[in-house]
């Protein structure tokens, strides 16, 4: 059962981080057939953090998991950060775990941000 | 003549800060028709920052500009930062300068991440 794990950032305020779980949720009516299990995540600052939320995919029955980071930039915590937390987590498990690539590097951006500029 | 500014947080990774020029210059082609003048900018760390985007797009002869946030989260840069610094300049100029809504907060974001994940 493929899993969808939506990693944020984190952040002081709850209000961003519920944004961030409320996308979760909404994927989930429209990515059902695809990831029969999505949840949000955070690297810090908010719970769950990454490996509760890889954990939480897989006591609900996940056999393969997508990481996709919901980041902009191509810095550090998309670069090192998440691929460091992913790699230790995978240490402990035999669960397919894959990282997508960040939003920001998603050849779809374009067309998002025409859409939004139009 | 329209002009949109796309805002960025600004990294100290100059690849990030390309990356949102370039993004610029790609939207450039896309909706030329809308805006004719499109220029990256940054809230910190990197160049041109927010007022002097601002004022290249008037010296290219913007009569109206939009500032787009390239942002995912409602934080206070979002919040407050940017709407700060853009009223702040707006008492220097008589160009009408609007703030769309951060790409996060776009209905059309759903829309991109199912595109992203499927």
């Amino acid at each position: 059962m493929n899993a969808l794990l939506l990693v944020a950032h984190g952040s002081r305020r709850e209000q961003s981080n519920e944004e961030v779980r409320q996308l979760a949720k909404k994927l989930s009516t429209r990515c059902g057939d695809d990831y029969p299990i999505i949840h949000a995540a955070f690297l810090e600052l908010s719970d769950p953090l990454i490996p509760d939320g890889l954990q939480k995919c897989i006591d609900e029955g996940a056999s393969k998991i997508t990481v996709l980071p919901y980041f902009l930039n191509t810095g550090r915590h998309v670069a090192e950060d998440i691929p460091g937390i992913v790699e230790e987590f995978r240490q402990t498990t035999s669960i397919d775990i894959s990282i997508a690539r960040h939003l920001g590097a998603s050849d779809k951006m374009l067309d998002f941000l025409v859409s939004v500029a139009s």
